[in-house]
């Protein structure tokens, strides 16, 4: 049980992590904070916060645990501002997409009396902002953690206890490896998402075109919808780890461009060994103690 | 109410035609022709048709309304069996999600007693085969019809019968316009999702990278775990379109992949735009009759 726990940040992540704490009756109090005008009513009158703080110090203020729910860029700013604000001994978390910026802004503005632990859900949906809040976003989800050596254990456990709270399964990673694996699990895939919503709806037939759109099409494209802030901050933070997925990921597409091109029967063999990597991936899925 | 109908090919789409025609009991007698070894059989113990025929030949016979529900690359030699094996007056229609080459093939191999008429059902999900058979399948989907002028009224009446007791909704379309929009709206998705696959999984990160993946992740692969036989066909009948659609495709990454290695903070306007037309997009799906 937390005493006091503070959300920076009020968006989808932040507003679904106070409903779930508050769900589980995991803390005393909720404090949030968010600059956006109304997001903190909003998210104290659907329950995801007790109090709705009006500035960063009053939120910070006594917190054990203190949550950076904002996009990446936001955070180095806070982590500067928080170094006064918090109270020594609060515990220090993020949630963002890429850790080892953020990390290294952690090590240089926090003071070892106000320890600082990386985490990453990898949990979401298309809609952002504290309307989509929902307390179960979490539940199964990996969520990710990126210790480093001046981590110490009494700051992991807090954290420990939070995804436990949440019902995620918790997965300890380096913080660039952490970025790595996550640059071709979730960056790609919005890159990819973003670049063929672009690439339909910038063409002329659009208009006719999109009243063909399938399941396929609805899909391919969620990710799109995401954050613009978040994977801007996201693209910054990341950028040569992902630039080089991207240059993997745009070879496969000129192969087979070529190979469609060519009317290349073998293209077969490609889409029935990819096909058995999704397949083979989804069981494992399903199936997760087989794999871990 | 048709008397005899005849489905060719009993896969995801074909036995969802069938179970969808005998839970509308729109079908006196359903007969259905598959060469895979005990397709049939399958097919008619769950109940997607009354007849399991051993050839094409039984399948067609006096058959008012002839489905060819195969993948393309079979529909050359099967209409070219169908003009002797059909009853004079039957109709043969296909769900193929290229038109223009299969139409191309009809019209050379049909004699004007047995009309054609090319559809296109946007109705699919990632699992194949007749296991998958669904009689919903269809329930709201878009039906592309594309008559030539070839084509007579009393043919297209048929056709058209048969989407609406399957609860689709009919969208005229020149041929070569079809396999345009589809080029892009389904095609394109296909080979954006095979082609991540086959980057993340070919890495060696893979076996780590997937752990983290999310919905994300899941949404932007689900397409490449589709019937690989099918989307050679339609790559070897589409290939001109789908090579221009995935030369833009690329345009757009390599843009975006330029950008994102020059920790351009304007990507931000490239994401807010691919956000806006997502959301009008899904918008419009929710509220059809806006844009129809």
């Amino acid at each position: 049980m937390f005493k006091r726990v503070a959300i920076i940040g009020l968006g989808l992540i932040g507003g679904s992590l106070g409903l779930a704490l508050r769900q589980a009756r995991a803390a005393q109090h909720l404090a949030g904070y968010d600059p956006g005008k109304g997001v903190g009513d909003r998210a104290r009158k659907i329950g995801a916060i007790d109090q709705s703080c009006s500035s960063l110090a009053d939120a910070a203020r006594a917190a054990e645990l203190i949550i950076l729910a904002t996009p990446v860029g936001a955070m180095r700013s806070l982590l500067q501002q928080l170094a006064s604000l918090a109270s020594p001994g609060a515990v220090v978390t993020d949630v963002a997409s890429t850790k080892a910026q953020v990390i290294s802004w952690a090590e240089e503005y926090l003071p070892p009396t106000i320890p600082f632990v990386g985490g990453h859900p990898i949990a979401g949906k298309e809609a952002s902002g504290i309307a989509s809040a929902d307390a179960t976003l979490f539940k199964q989800c990996i969520y990710s953690l990126t210790p480093t050596r001046h981590t110490s254990p009494a700051a992991l456990q807090k954290v420990a206890t939070l995804i436990d709270v949440l019902g995620a399964r918790v997965r300890f990673l380096e913080p660039p490896e952490h970025d790595g694996l996550v640059a071709g699990m979730s960056h790609l895939p919005f890159i990819a998402s973003t670049a063929l919503m672009q690439t339909v709806a910038g063409n002329p037939s659009w208009d006719d075109a999109s009243l063909l759109a399938g399941n396929g099409f609805r899909d391919m494209t969620r990710l799109a919808a995401g954050s613009p802030e978040m994977h801007r901050d996201i693209c910054l933070t990341n950028s040569e780890t992902i630039t080089r997925w991207l240059a993997d990921y745009i070879s496969a597409l000129s192969t087979l461009r070529d190979r469609i091109s060519a009317h290349d029967t073998t293209l077969i063999e490609v889409f029935t060994q990819a096909q058995k990597q999704r397949l083979a991936w989804q069981e494992a899925q399903e199936n997760p103690k087989k794999t871990e």
